[in-house]
């Protein structure tokens, strides 16, 4: 197909800039098949939608769109961080996130008691309105024994609208394998609790198991995708995949790793639709989200 | 200012996407502040504004917006790569880039006589029609002594709409310090021609040198930025700067550098708004230039 | 200090390149400066070192130089991922990776039943010697309800040389937050273990807290960096820091933050000493390794 | 071949490092690639050496790598950037360049005319020196119509050991395509001289069309790598090949492109051995140098 250049002239909307997206070269393009891939699975009623999220998503302000495609009904399973749930739950307890610098003098900002997350800030005094919720609902969640429960438990009692509040009320299982290394995890320091992060493999396999088709997306690697590859080793793997990266594959990690060599490990069907997109996340996740919502 | 999450139901225009970039963090928030210095410069009526522009951005699909910025006034310098203008002029004569894979067989594509660059392709046969364009006009360009007089008049015999044509139009001076490493060099094998690339050098910093303010946009570093850069040295440096490119800081070159590092060298003022966008021009530029247009 | 430029007649050992390394700029500077904080904080009685181990290291060629580290009692503490522990115990059971392309046609692996990592391969027979090793110590194995003891028992049970084996015999706690998410995780589908991921918390925040100094390796970023700042937070910091990464800070992910960030969390001491050092680490971690064996 | 895990036992010499990088994975294994194949382009008699330059290599303490590449007869071609001859040639004028800190404040360097380059600085004042130099010797050089022998003379004329120097006397050719887009080139505003850029070109593609076989080394890409390409095209292309830079592929530039692309473009023959190493220069170069010396 012919390069057409970019034409201002015909864009209004952000469906017209993906549109556009796709006449172009390098990583334009890529955005545009990385949209109409996962329009395709979103499209696709026999297929099951699997988002590993990683990276400090949340304060970067990508939480209405995890929230919009799950009340969507967009996405069937959430697989992300310690970090992004901690993040999301101060929110729901009234907390919030402020723009700041990434210059800022960390020492001053430590005296400060503010928290830096490259150019987000926030204030350390959260933590203390995190330990008395869960000081309140501590017997309640000591109780469960698989992550996802107890995930669905906090969804429950998250006081505000909330990406886990959101997935309790569309019944989606969050998966977090890793729990224990965030900000959550800390509040059962001295405490018993029952999680055992084994009860969820079986879930997590079974469902990429009995899923006629399966489609999946990867913000930032880590731990949320590489636990969905897994799941999907025992099929022959995912049908449709993007993959939304800075990471390089070069140094051999899972995060940088390019789709294709998942076909290898059965993670990628042979046949798979699948795309990399060389692109920071907070960039490239509004534009796909808002081009599918326009499309409708 | 508190983080806002991305909402997409504010969303319908381009412009509407910047906006709510500009309520988010990481690189979402340098590509809002990116849109917001652009626009500055473009605004202040007694600011000259450079354009730095390497990368392959003609065969990806970014020429019409450098002929828009150049149509509206929006531009008072350009200083790109002789490959930018070697790909402009060949699509002035007729041929087309077309999308391709990244992934392609090298060999085989060789064997086609398709070069390529990264997901673009280009047809090896395109050189006999640059080459008879040459020969045609060889007398005329072989007079002249310097490369922006060489470049101007090459815009006015292109035979279509292209950058170099829409510069000649408006009379924005074009530089290229390395013409002869280009395709467009190239053509002079062999030949006598009198260009002294030293001829530029007063022009520019002359440029540079009676501006009441300057604006600088870099995009993609190399030799555009230097000589950009180092025309400013002989001021306090540029008033406003934008620097998108996705080369790292940390190997010391000068197309990653940091801005700000500017401000030791006299190539940006110490009171210069400025601000690093790591992404891929592809998707930046369209998005910057169609949030200032709809915006006006 | 001046830049005094790289002598290669001055160079025979590995100590000799980081001396020298120690005179230049850019990475090779960092480079020496990771090397120096590194033996400092190996020098350093009172110092407790964690290193935090992410990417697949085991499979690249690293496996001696971490048993290495452990025998020589240079660090105290290990954190790493599921990953690297499963290819540590695959070797052990006596197969091995394998030097291959990254540019290999993954289909073809998949046909020959290859795995693919970059450019090292994996039979993924060795699966079945996995399995037999664990359903033959299944039953001591579910018995336990920690992680790091769970991995300490591995250890123990490892028929050959091994990370895991190493770390039992020198009685270094290894911490692995997401072991589920791994090929050892797998191999407890559909059985019943008791493993409680949160059991361990308190021991390495405990080790955090009582340990006079602490220093920090972070190779790879991932949830073992993440893991080892937040037990950090407890106290004042790291007193010494070195991060070996090719993430960049740019998109606000933990892996590719900056050491100093770390400063405004309680993660880094304000007078400590760090680098951040841009490299694979298959390559700066042997020439540290190196550098410091060959000095005492 | 098997993944031999790096032994730090059997390593004493740089020599032995890179042997054992050549057992391991990911990058280490590019560079034991990258030292072979250098390695073997430096011993084929019948292959002529093309050097290309680019990043501020002097000041980061590479100088004397170069010399001796250049004395020792093992390169014939170098192509570098204004930038680093005149770093070069500042040094051979009596000056140093120092070590500093990317974290300074500009704002404060500014005011100490200190120019940074990440974490090296340069004092302003050496700018007075070269402008006396080039006074002195402005009626000689200006009478010069190509670059490469205009480099030739300033070789013969500098004070000191240098790059330039050690060109002049073993009578390599230096290009400089770019050369009025630096420090040296600012020495002539308002002044008159006669270079002619495309006087060059035949020359180097001269050297490339006479050679019975080439072998090229790209460092950080740049103008140096496209202009060694190009010339390269009127061949089948480079018989070795070996690119040392951290820029990425996928945004279509010509620095990080992989030299697998130059393929289709006959700028690497079909049969051509290569590889692409992703590392800072200032440490694979040193590396690969030393490793090739003690070899000998």
């Amino acid at each position: 197909m012919e390069i057409k250049h970019f034409n201002t002239k015909e864009v209004k909307t952000v469906r017209d800039l993906t549109n556009q997206f796709n006449n172009l070269g390098f990583q334009a393009k890529k955005l545009a098949q990385a949209t109409n891939i996962i329009e395709e699975m979103f499209n696709d009623k026999d297929c099951t939608v699997f988002l590993g999220l990683a990276g400090a998503m949340v304060p970067a302000g990508m939480k209405q769109i995890i929230i919009d495609l799950i009340n969507n009904n967009q996405i069937d399973v959430l697989v992300t961080t310690g970090a992004n749930l901690t993040h999301d739950l101060i929110e729901a307890l009234g907390h919030k996130h402020v723009q700041g610098s990434e210059k800022a003098d960390d020492k001053e900002l430590n005296k400060q008691e503010i928290n830096r997350i490259y150019n987000v800030y926030m204030e350390n005094k959260v933590y203390k309105d995190l330990e008395d919720f869960f000081n309140k609902h501590f017997k309640e969640l000591s109780q469960l024994t698989s992550t996802s429960e107890f995930l669905n438990l906090l969804g429950k009692l998250a006081p505000k609208d909330s990406i886990l509040k959101a997935a309790y009320n569309q019944n989606i299982p969050i998966f977090c394998p890793a729990l224990s290394d965030s900000g959550i995890g800390l509040m059962f320091l001295d405490k018993k609790i029952n999680l055992n992060e084994f009860n969820d493999l079986n879930k997590i396999v079974n469902i990429s198991w009995t899923s006629k088709r399966k489609g999946v997306i990867y913000i930032g690697g880590g731990v949320p995708k590489n636990y969905i590859q897994q799941s999907m080793q025992f099929t022959k793997g995912a049908d449709y995949a993007v993959q939304i990266t800075m990471d390089r594959p070069e140094i051999g990690g899972s995060s940088g790793a390019e789709l294709k060599e998942g076909i290898s490990w059965n993670k990628l069907q042979k046949t798979g639709k699948y795309v990399n997109l060389t692109c920071d996340a907070t960039i490239a996740l509004p534009i796909i989200h808002t081009s599918i919502k326009q499309k409708l």
